[in-house]
């Protein structure tokens, strides 16, 4: 890229390693922040800065959090007798937005996926059975969050099993027809799932 | 968003501002960059700084560039008699890679667009008569490097009536069929053009 004044193909270069971002959309982002004042470089810079000083992984939970613990542990409203465990720290705000949980969070890391080398060692297995079978009060209820596909289903079988010894009752998400949904459209597994899963009205 | 810990939603707000980049992708790159090990996000911080303090806009082309005049300006060996005249400072780089033009290059700053108020004024437009008026050697030929769409071509026509009392000769870019593209599948304008602009094989 000797074409790239040395400094724009530096950050071209960093801007690549954004998910999903190639080397074309990297340099647009290149010069669209040269183009812009000073002022707003300067921005991004002390939020990254600020980002690199100041998060860290929550000791109780493994969220990502400036506070350790961070503020859903320290919670003292927070219903402490359920579990909600998530493959990723974002996932804590999705199920956070939803309303529906007051209980506390557990963050595995990602979910098991031999083929790609993520065995149980590889995430927070061990904290997690530690969390479950040392929380006061007991809990009652831990709640599997993963993935509805293979890799978060494996992980749900696999954490019912190690799990089970210490909590009566793991469950995981409903599973059928989403919001908006089109009969017509659904594919034969999900709508399998809403016959299954079907409640009086 | 209050879910978010505070630096995580102000970078994600920086984030998003990035042309085409929606809060969703903004939040991915975020929880990307500080799952990565404290050096990447400082690589990154360093080029952003780097960009900030080096890139200035060449005095002569118009071009961003860390030296002012810039490498292409500096450069003894290019041809002078010819400039290249291109809306964006990376267009220099796509034309450059062509390896089909050794001359000199000059940025207008964007197309005429008056819908969206961007009139001759807003665009390096006199500073480009000036150069083509006082050129040494005087030019032989300006090539318009500009898009084949709407504000492209009115842009063309403007600057054509402009140069012309300068230069002899102002040429656009070839129009026709793009490499490996398909007859039955060209619109009709790209078509005519590739009849108007046939060649002698």
């Amino acid at each position: 890229m000797a074409d790239f004044p040395q400094p724009i193909a530096e950050l071209i270069e960093e801007l690549n390693k954004l998910p999903g971002i190639g080397p074309k959309t990297a340099e647009r982002f290149a010069y669209h922040l040269v183009q812009q004042p000073g002022d707003e470089i300067k921005k991004l810079i002390r939020a990254l800065n600020t980002l690199r000083d100041t998060i860290k992984t929550c000791g109780r939970c493994f969220r990502f959090s400036e506070l350790d613990p961070c503020s859903i542990c320290r919670d003292t409203k927070r219903n402490s007798s359920t579990l909600c465990v998530v493959a990723h720290s974002p996932q804590i705000g999705l199920v956070e937005r939803t309303g529906e949980f007051t209980g506390r969070y557990f963050v595995l890391g990602g979910v098991l996926n031999p083929v790609d080398g993520i065995t149980p060692d590889r995430l927070n297995i061990d904290q997690l059975v530690a969390r479950v079978q040392d929380n006061q009060p007991p809990l009652t209820e831990v709640i599997l969050a993963l993935n509805p596909d293979v890799e978060g289903e494996s992980t749900a079988v696999y954490l019912k099993k190690v799990l089970s010894p210490y909590v009566k009752t793991v469950t995981r998400l409903g599973r059928g027809l989403p919001v908006g949904g089109d009969l017509d459209y659904a594919d034969e597994v999900t709508l399998a799932d809403s016959l299954k899963g079907r409640r009086a009205t």
